[in-house]
């Protein structure tokens, strides 16, 4: 009879849990949590705060009673542990409400801790109008905040997955919101310039956003707190003073009532580091493609491990509920005997941002360019359905593939319907290794309420495809940013569109329909940067213009990607 | 020069058109089109009948001048193909304005001439209150009778896409409707346990539905059509007199006052035929992965053609816009020295019902039975996006896949809500050859108004990986319907569960939660077929009983798959 102890009920624990009963009936299968819930949907925790998910209740997806009743599993909640001893294969728990401590013995170990938000070393960072949120107490705390203090503006600092939802959340509830973010962009998944579409849509919905600036202290406002608050009459309205006043690292300040601290996690690694176990390269627990760590019976998933890249095999940090499930499972799996092996890891993200979303996997260009590896990029802006249909947006999507192979490097996507369709087909293309020239010849559902006969992927593909065949070359918004005497800027768009949209500096305007008919305007001995609005009268253009000996580049995703370059927030 | 003749305007040859212009400068081009318009938006039809699209202009997506204009290609409306003649290369045309014939020669010909409406050789049926719908002068006239006559009740023939969409645009127009089918379900592609979701919407949306039926003759009902309508005032209400009466197969009859006949369509063959051209064992056109006849200067595309099938690699039919579409652009390569080769079809379709979508990719058990091919398969029933999130709901998958290799056969399902990026999810994998193991593994978007840690076609992978990895052996409702004397149905639902949605005959009931504990109840020597709601609690049920020494099956998709497959309407 094996003893299975797992640490940690969330997520990867609790996959793992349920698995390793459904795999053996006789196993002792023990999960020790430091808190008072498992298996709750911490990705819900900013839904419940905007009220948009009405039940607390339905964010308890097991309690220890049903782990019980269903798996036979031996949960115990405000059990913290505190040492492991490897050589004794034995653990020193302590139990949080009584505060005794006892040993518990195991044949095999689970680390399913987590990740811990990271908390700067700044003055005031403990105060408590600060918030973190990474579980249900947090969720309590951030709700009675609000319930009890009537905050009228908050401060979210960081604007990863987290921090936007919780700009979402607090403009949902009609709170004034300010975005700190330390680096050029939010959403550190994406390029800037898909960032960009956030930004605007930040901006559009009211919020104070403010990149490239950081928090440097959290102070007291000058008016107490007791003075303003409290009273037993929590429905009177709060004066207009405000709670907090906040250093930031332009040194600017301001006035603020809430801050919710969203700047990132980072593994939790204690127990591990403590016991001897091997960290990676990035500081999380290293393990193996079957989820072993150092010490063949102590298997680790979940926030707190490194696993390989999908793109490059090197080792990354991926804090997704997704990939810890998947590895809980099947952790369970090799913890009882089984040889299976966890594959690597996309990354395949998805932010909702007011009516918007934005989504990625795979690799970005960042990270391309850091790493030095060769790729090709292409932008198609197409509509999410058939566009006489009702209800159909644009979608942008960016597609990142290897110059030679045209296998998928990366995608990234963001619109206001059908994004997350578009980025899992990607996913999926990827994973099996499909190329660019796969991706045209997708056969994906259409009706116009549903999608294309051509669909945004397959549009890509064609155009990738293009692109790595030398049926059109293309240029990107950099190359007309620093254009040489020997280039020229050519607009194929409708003089309306030109009033209506913008226009390019020092590019001379040939509409299409023209285009045929006015070659003589345009010199031989120049390169011509052809552009329309989303790069498809372009390609014409450019398929007209060589034919015709002309040295021609397209550029790729036309004016609206010029745009979403050259955004400035 | 190559001097290309293209007959016919719509998908297949309009992308054909302007692929080879962006091919080829010099090429001389001309689009023969027999009826007044290219390039429209077939799949649009119902839905401006129905007045979700409002604007009958945004269905014509190019017109001859802006073919000319952008892609300087000779478009000919009301020209006729009458003849080819293959020996000169020449075809016979005629000009249905003047009514006159004319020669004209080509290099290469693309036939793209669609499929017509199959039109019963039964009484009636060229009554004038019987409509087809394939293309705009057919809308025209659906919408005019709508318009002039004021119908009170419809009846459509052929519960196929276009039969399915236009029941869905009359009921959204207030009339009553009544559809009937020959077949013993509607929707062709998928099977019928899937088909009575459709049923049931159906039914649910107050449409009167007649399987197993089929139109036998069409009357002028006995109050005529002069009397009740033949009048200027056309806002006047209509008498309550119906304008027709329909004889039915069943030998039962109705009145109704507009037919609309959706039994499928046909390949047009004629043109091919006569000149002797090859046609496939279905009856159309028969080209080579090029996309060329049995004559190597004739290409043809579209409905009109016989493609292989992806999983059998046997021809087959396929009349859809997106295949049409990708087949053009490559015929139009090849017939400018190009060397593309066209993949195999799956045929990945969707159909939207009220609120309800339903669509398939590759085979369906149906064809699988019939072609003799082996097969294992799975329902499951989850959530579209996380349970707690609102907006979420079930979806039905079926997951059809290769008892020996795990690979996928094909795919159906139906719900409200993420029902196209689920197949479009499946169609990608089935494409690139994975298999029911690489499901559980995709790594896709995740938050939780987009899908769940663990997607719907994740849980289909994992729980067809259990069943060919033997972790669990299923069972299905035919099992249940056939018991033998040494079987026995154990429910482990809870009570109130069977009192709320129904309970099956001679189960015995014991809860999950009771189950460890009362296994005492259960006989080893008969084999447990065990089933909860979905299939989830009832795998948990079959790994513990299995491990106790019970031999057991799950029912694949529970008592919702039982419901599903044992309606009838």
């Amino acid at each position: 009879m094996t003893k299975i102890v797992i640490i940690g009920g969330v997520a990867g624990g609790a996959s793992a849990a349920a698995r390793a009963r459904r795999v053996s009936e006789t196993a002792e299968i023990i999960m020790l949590e430091r808190g008072e819930f498992v298996s709750f949907a911490n990705c819900g925790l900013p839904y419940h705060i905007s009220g948009e998910i009405e039940s607390r209740d339905s964010l308890l997806l097991q309690t220890p009673e049903s782990f019980k009743s269903r798996f036979n599993i031996d949960v115990r909640v405000f059990n913290e542990v505190i040492a492991i001893d490897r050589q004794a294969k034995q653990l020193n728990v302590r139990n949080l409400i009584t505060n005794e401590t006892y040993l518990e013995s195991y044949d095999k170990l689970l680390l399913s801790p987590g990740a811990s938000p990271i908390k700067p070393p700044i003055s005031g960072i403990n105060h408590h109008f600060v918030h973190s949120l990474r579980n249900i107490p947090d969720m309590d705390k951030v709700l009675s905040t609000l319930l009890l203090h009537k905050p009228k503006h908050a401060t979210v600092v960081g604007g990863g997955f987290i921090g936007l939802e919780m700009v979402e959340a607090l403009r949902h509830l009609g709170l004034e919101v300010s975005l700190l973010e330390l680096a050029n962009q939010v959403m550190g998944p994406v390029d800037i310039e898909m960032a960009n579409m956030l930004h605007q849509k930040l901006v559009d919905n009211g919020v104070d956003l403010r990149l490239k600036t950081g928090l440097a202290a959290v102070n007291d406002c000058p008016i107490k707190l007791s003075e303003a608050d409290n009273t037993d009459d929590y429905d009177k309205p709060l004066s207009p003073h405000y709670h907090l006043t906040l250093d930031l690292t332009d040194n600017n300040s301001f006035a603020t009532d809430l801050v919710i601290l969203a700047i990132g996690v980072k593994p939790e690694t204690r127990l591990a580091s403590e016991c001897g176990l091997v960290l990676g390269p990035l500081g999380g627990i290293a393990v193996d493609a079957g989820m072993q760590t150092s010490d063949a019976d102590i298997y680790a998933v979940g926030d707190a491990i490194e696993t390989a890249d999908f793109v490059t095999g090197k080792p990354t940090l991926i804090p997704l509920a997704g990939p810890a499930n998947r590895q809980g499972r099947l952790a369970a799996d090799n913890m009882l005997g089984g040889k299976k092996l966890y594959r690597a890891t996309q990354g395949t993200a998805i932010c909702k941002l007011f009516d918007m979303a934005i989504s990625s996997t795979g690799l970005n260009e960042k990270s391309l360019l850091k790493q030095a590896i060769p790729y090709e990029k292409i932008y198609v802006h197409t509509a999410s359905h058939a566009s006489y249909y009702p209800g159909a947006h644009p979608i942008t999507l960016k597609l990142l593939f290897c110059p030679d192979s045209g296998r998928i490097l990366g995608a990234q996507a963001a619109g206001i319907d059908g994004v997350d369709k578009r980025i899992d087909v990607l996913a999926v293309a990827q994973r099996a290794g499909m190329t660019v020239y796969d991706l045209a010849d997708l056969e994906l559902t259409y009706a116009p309420p549903f999608g294309s006969a051509r669909d945004v992927v397959n549009q890509a593909g064609m155009v990738a495809a293009n692109v790595l065949l030398g049926d059109e070359a293309v240029c990107h918004v950099q190359d007309l940013h620093h254009l040489t005497a020997t280039q020229m800027i050519v607009d194929v768009r409708n003089p309306g569109e030109l009033t209506a949209v913008g226009a390019i500096e020092g590019a001379i305007n040939i509409p299409l329909p023209e285009l045929r008919d006015r070659l003589n305007e345009l010199p031989k001995d120049k390169e011509l940067l052809v552009f329309c609005q989303v790069g498809l009268r372009g390609h014409v253009a450019y398929c007209m213009l060589v034919q015709h000996g002309f040295k021609v580049r397209n550029l790729s995703g036309g004016y609206k990607t010029y745009q979403m370059v050259n955004a400035h927030f």
